[in-house]
C-alpha cells in the first residue's frame, strides 16, 4: 500500500515531530513526555506516529467492550495467538468470492433447497465490525504505544494488520484509554491509516514466539525488531557516544588509524590478509530445479529444521493437538527435503575462483602483503609523538578459528596514546574512561536499564555503581602468581608458573573469587606481551597491565612503551620480528623521542557489562566468526 | 637521557595540568589563556611543559643580549641552518679528547713551539655560555611558546638541544619576555629539564626545509609534526566529533555495520578479498652482506635520493661553496649504490607464499568468499526498519586502480537510513548535517582555521560561511543533461546524452561556473544508480541524489530505497545480481517494509573542504592507493 502525504498535526509545540520522517512523532516523545498533575500531557494532540507491531488483539464490537486489550507489556516477542487465528479468517475471507461461484455454479444445477441451504451454511458471514489494538513500537524506546483502530478505518483486512512485525504509519489523536484496569497511560486513537507494510507470517521468524538470543543470531538481519536487542542497540549507541565525549573532553584528538596495514601490530595473533589477486566467482550457478531452494539459503533452512524440531517435540509433550502434530511433522519432513536439495546444490557449486600457480604479491594492489589490522596503537604513537593525547575508535580483526563468547573475528575497539606519560597514567586514565562508560549508561539509559535488568540480569544496575565507586586493586604479576599458586581449593586447567600468561579461568579466580572488585594487574613477563612494552628496571618484566572485571575478564590491556631504541631493537631481535617491516616505527624513537603510554579498551565487552549480556555475538549489530559471515 | 620525576608546579587553580601527562601544562592553556588588562594571566606560573622543538637559536652571553630570537612563527619546517653549525661545533667538541691526545703525542715529537702553536689552534675552545632560545610546540594548537634555556641548565651539549624535532620536557617560569620587538607574549624560562629526545639529524627529515605536502606523504609516520599536518588533524578531529553530535542530537542511533561482509552492496566499485588461505611469507629473507641495506627501506631510500639530488642542483645553481657541492656529489652517489642494492634485494625476495592449485574458499575462515565493505547502507537499511533513524560512521574500500586526488583505497565515510522518509527527507538531512559540520569548524577551531586560511586557501573561511548561509539549488539529472548540452564554449572529454553517468568535469562546470553554487542533482537514470534505489514513476529514472560542492566534487550521495518487493526483485535480474546473495535483504521487504531514504556522505571530502586541501592524502592519516601501503 502507498502511504499518502501527511499533514502536520501536531497538537503543541511541547509535541515536536521527528526531522527528516513525514512529520512522524516519536513514540519516546509521546511516551516519555511530560505527566502534569497526574495526567499525560498530551491527551488531545493530533499526530502520526509509525512502528512495528509487537502484539495486537482484535475485539469484535458486538461482544463485551472489554476483555482488555494486551498491556503493553515490553515482550521482545510475544505469543500471539489472536493474529494466527484471524489469518485464518482472512484466508477463507479472500476466497469468499470463488465460494460464491461454486455456490452458484451448484446451486442452479441442484434443485433441493437443502443442498443450497447446507451449502449457504459453508459460506463464512462477512466479517463483523471489529476494534484493533495493537502495541507498535517504532525502536526510540522500550515501551510500545497502544493503537487503537476501528476496523472501518483500515484499508486493508485486519489479517495483515494484526500481525507481529508488520509495519503501520497512522494519523490520530491521542486519548486517555478508555478500558479499565490497563497498564498504559495513554493511547492512540487512528484516524487514517497511510501505510501498511505487511508480514509474510509463514516466512517471518519472529511470528511464533519468543526465541532465545542463540536462535536469534542466525537472523541479525531481523532481530533489532526484538525488544532486547533493540534495547542493547540503544545502550550501544550511548557508550559509542560516550566514549567520543569522554576522550575529546579530556583534549585527546582523534586519530582514524588505518584498516590495511602491512605492519603487525601485536605478533600474537593471526591476521586476516587483504588482496585482489584472488578472482571472483562464476555468478551463474546451476540451477537444480528447485524452485524453493533458490529462494532460502540453506542456514536458514537449517535454522528453520531446528526451530520446527523443536514445536514436534513440544507438540508430542502436550498430547493434546493430534492435528496440529500432524501438521507439524509433515512441515518438518517438507523442510527437510529442502535442506538436502540445498545439500546437493552446495556441493556441486564450483568451489574455485582461480587457479594460481604462483601468487605474486607484487601484482597485488599494494604491491606487497597487506592485512586487516590488529590493533592501532603502533599508528597511534606516530600522531601521539607530535600532537600528544591521541585516540582512535574502530574496528580491529583477529582471524581465530576458536569460538569464544567473548571474541570473535571482527570487533571494534578504544586505542588510546598519550605523550609524556608513563604506565601510571594509561592505568588512571582506564580506569577513568572505564567509570565514566558505566555512569553514563545509569544517567542516560535509564528506562533500556530498567529493561535489561529485569530481561537478563537483576543486579545489573548495582553491579555498576559498585564499578564506579570501588577502588580498584592494583596487583603485580608476581602476586597473582602468588595468590593463584596459594590455592589448594580449586584445580586450574593450566598449571601456573612464573612466566606463563594467565588463562580466563586464573583472572576470574582473582577478580570473582579472591578480591570480589576490579582488579589491575601490572607488570608482566616481557615474554606474554607484544615487543613495543616498556622493558622494566627488572630486566624481566616489562611495564604492561590489565584491568580484569568480575565476571567480564580483561576489558582493557595497556602499557607503557619502549621509548629507548636500543631497547627496542633488542626487542625486535628476541622476537625475531623483521627489522624492515618496523623501520617507520623505530624512527619516533630516531627522532625526538618521549615516554609514552597507552591502552585498548575492548568496546564490545563494554557493551557486554552494561547489558548483562554474556556472549558478544548478542552485543554486536552483525557478528563475525569462524564460518560465520553471511550478509 | 631519563625523565625525572616531576613536582606539581601549577601556579594557580586557572592554569590546570593535562590530566594523565606528568603535570604537564599543555601549550594551549598557557597560549591562549585569559589576558587581563592587555597582560597575559598567567606571568609568574610554574609550570611543566613538553613539546617538540620547531625552532631554534642559540645567543651567546658575551655578544648583544638582543639579536631577538625568531618570532614564534607559525611555519611548518623553518629552515635552520643555526641548528646545522651548532651541531658541527659540537661533532668536533665531541672530538676533543681526540685531538688532546693527538697534539700531545705530535707536540712530544716535534719540538718547534711554531708547530705546537699551530696544532693548539687547531682546538676549538670550550663552548661559551650561551642562551637557548627554542620555540615549542606540543601539538596542542597552531603557535609555539618560546622557551629560553640557560647553557648553565641544560644536561646535555647545545647540539642535542637544538635541532628541530627534538623533544623537551622541562619546568620553568612563564615571564614576559624581555627581548624587544618580539611577537611573542609570553615565555618559559627553563630552571630543570627533565627530559631530551634527540634527533638523528642527518636521518630526519623534517629537518632540512619546509616539504611540500606531496612529499610529507612519504613520511606519514612523521609529518603530524609539520604545522599544516597538526592543525588538519585537530579539524579532522573536531569534525568526528561534530558528526557524531548532529546525529546523536537529531535521535539517530549510531550502528557498527560489518566491515567484513559478503553482501555487494553497491555493484560498481571492485571489491577487496579478505582470506586466510594465502600464507605468509617466509619471514627471514637472503642478506646480500649489506648492513646498511638492512636498515632502511628502499622507499626511505628513494626519497632521500630525490632530496639528496635537489640539494646538489641548489648548491650547483650557487657556486659559492664548492666543497659543499662535492660532499653532497659524494653523498648522493652513495646513497644511490644503496639503492641499487636494494633494488636488488627486493627482486631477490620471495615473491610466492603459496602454490595452491586449487583455491577452495570452503576452506577460508568464513567458509566462504568475503570482502571488504564497500558501502554499509544496506547493513543499515535492517537496523532503520526496526530503530528508525540509525547512523553509522566507519571505513569503506574500493579496491581502485585509478590515482585520483578525492579517492582512496580506504576512506572513512558517514551512512544515513531513516524509516518512514523519503527522497525530499533525505535530501534535507543531507544538507542540514553538512551544514552543521561547516558551522562546527568556524565556531570550534577558530585558530586552526585561521592558519590553514593563511597557509593554503584564503578564502575558506569566507566560502565556508557561503555553504552555510546559501540554499542549494535542486535540479534534475534532466536539467542537468540539459544544461550542459547547450554548453557551447567548453569541450567536455565525455560527449553527453540522456542516460551517461555525470562526470567530475560536468558537475564542476554545473557547480562551479553555471550556478556557482552548491547544487543537489536528483532523479537518475536506473541503470547509472545501484539496483536498491527507488523507481520512480516515470519508470526510467529512480529516486537518487547527490550533492555537489563548487571546487570539491560530489560529498553525498543518497536516495529513497525500494520497499516494494516485487520491484526490487525486477531490478535485482535487470542487475543480473545473484538473487541469493540478498535474500536476507529481501526480508526486509517481505516483513513490514517501509519506505526510506539515506545517503553518505565522504567523511574525507568534507576534511578537504574545511581545509582547503585538495588531496585527501594529505587528509587522511595513514592514506592507502594503488602501490602504496607502507606501515
Amino acid at each position: 500500500m502507498e502511504s499518502q502525504e501527511p499533514k502536520v498535526v501536531t497538537g503543541g509545540s511541547t509535541l515536536m515531530p521527528l526531522n527528516y520522517s513525514s512529520n512522524r512523532v516519536m513514540l519516546k516523545t509521546i511516551l516519555e513526555g511530560r505527566e502534569e498533575d497526574g495526567e499525560i500531557g498530551f491527551v488531545g494532540h493530533k499526530v502520526v506516529i509509525g512502528g512495528w507491531v509487537k502484539s495486537s488483539k482484535e475485539v469484535k464490537k458486538e461482544s463485551q467492550p472489554s476483555p482488555p486489550p494486551q498491556p503493553a507489556a515490553a515482550d521482545a516477542i510475544p505469543s500471539s495467538p489472536g493474529p494466527k487465528d484471524v489469518s485464518c479468517v482472512e484466508i477463507i475471507q479472500s476466497r469468499i468470492p470463488f465460494f460464491r461461484t461454486i455456490i452458484r455454479v451448484l446451486g442452479g444445477s441442484a434443485s433441493s433447497p437443502a443442498v443450497r441451504e447446507k451449502l449457504e451454511s459453508l459460506i463464512p458471514k462477512p466479517p463483523p465490525s471489529s476494534t484493533f489494538f495493537l502495541q507498535i513500537n517504532d525502536g526510540s524506546c522500550v515501551s510500545n504505544l497502544q493503537v487503537v483502530i476501528d476496523s472501518a478505518v483500515t484499508p486493508v483486512p485486519a489479517g495483515q494488520i494484526l500481525p507481529t512485525g508488520t509495519c503501520i504509519l497512522a494519523q490520530g489523536v491521542l486519548e486517555k484509554p478508555s478500558a479499565q484496569g490497563k497498564q498504559t497511560t495513554i493511547e492512540l486513537k487512528v484516524e487514517k491509516i497511510l501505510h501498511v507494510g505487511t508480514v509474510e507470517q509463514d516466512k517471518y521468524p519472529l511470528s511464533r514466539k519468543r526465541l532465545p538470543l542463540d536462535s536469534l543470531r542466525d537472523y541479525s538481519h531481523i532481530r533489532p525488531r526484538t525488544t532486547t536487542v533493540a534495547s542493547v542497540t540503544r545502550i550501544r549507541s550511548a557508550l559509542d557516544f560516550a566514549t567520543h565525549t569522554f576522550f575529546q573532553k579530556h583534549g585527546f584528538l582523534h586519530v582514524q588509524v588505518p584498516i590495511i596495514t602491512t605492519t603487525d601490530s601485536e605478533g600474537f595473533s593471526e591476521r586476516f590478509q587483504v588482496t585482489t589477486l584472488l578472482g571472483k566467482p562464476s555468478k551463474k550457478e546451476e540451477t537444480i530445479g528447485v524452485t524453493d531452494a533458490d529462494a532460502v539459503s540453506l542456514e536458514t533452512v537449517k535454522a528453520a529444521i531446528k526451530e520446527k524440531s523443536s514445536l514436534v517435540e513440544q507438540l508430542k509433550r502436550s498430547d493434546s493437538n493430534r492435528e496440529a502434530l500432524v501438521a507439524a511433522l509433515q512441515d518438518l519432513r517438507k523442510t527437510n527435503e529442502l535442506a538436502k536439495q540445498l545439500e546437493a546444490r552446495e556441493k556441486s557449486k564450483p568451489k574455485t575462483a582461480v587457479k594460481p600457480d604462483v601468487v605474486n604479491f607484487n601484482e597485488d594492489l599494494f604491491g606487497r602483503q597487506t592485512y586487516l589490522t590488529v590493533s592501532g596503537r603502533l599508528h597511534l604513537e606516530s600522531y601521539a609523538c607530535a600532537l600528544g593525547h591521541v585516540y582512535s575508535f574502530g574496528p580491529r580483526f583477529r582471524a581465530d578459528k576458536t569460538v569464544c563468547p567473548k571474541h570473535v573475528a571482527e570487533m571494534w575497539t578504544v586505542e588510546v596514546e598519550m605523550a609524556f606519560s608513563e604506565l601510571e597514567d594509561a592505568m588512571n586514565c582506564a580506569e577513568d574512561s572505564f567509570k565514566f562508560l558505566c555512569r553514563w549508561v545509569l544517567d542516560n539509559c535509564s528506562e533500556d536499564m530498567k529493561f535489561v535488568s529485569k530481561r537478563i540480569d537483576r543486579n545489573l544496575t548495582h553491579r555498576l555503581e559498585y564499578l564506579i565507586t570501588s577502588s580498584y586493586e592494583k596487583i603485580s604479576y608476581r602476586e597473582a602468581v602468588e595468590i593463584l599458586r596459594k590455592v589448594t581449593d580449586k584445580a586450574f586447567e593450566t598449571q601456573l608458573q612464573w612466566g606463563v600468561p594467565l588463562t580466563a579461568e586464573h583472572l576470574s579466580y582473582l577478580a570473582d573469587e579472591h578480591y570480589k572488585r576490579p582488579i589491575i594487574i601490572r607488570d608482566y613477563p616481557k615474554a606474554v606481551k607484544p615487543f613495543y612494552v616498556r622493558l622494566n628496571d627488572d630486566g624481566i618484566t616489562v611495564a604492561a597491565f590489565e584491568m580484569v572485571i568480575p565476571k567480564i575478564g580483561t576489558v582493557i590491556k595497556g602499557s607503557q612503551n619502549e621509548e629507548r631504541i636500543d631497547m627496542l631493537n633488542t626487542r625486535i631481535k628476541e622476537f625475531d620480528l623483521s627489522k624492515d617491516d618496523y623501520e617507520w616505527y623505530m624512527d619516533l624513537r630516531r627522532h625526538g623521542t618521549v615516554k609514552h603510554s597507552g591502552f585498548s579498551l575492548e568496546f564490545d565487552l563494554i557493551v557486554l557489562l552494561a547489558t548483562g549480556l554474556t556472549d558478544v555475538r548478542d552485543a554486536i549489530p552483525f557478528p563475525r566468526s569462524h564460518g560465520k559471515a553471511n550478509n
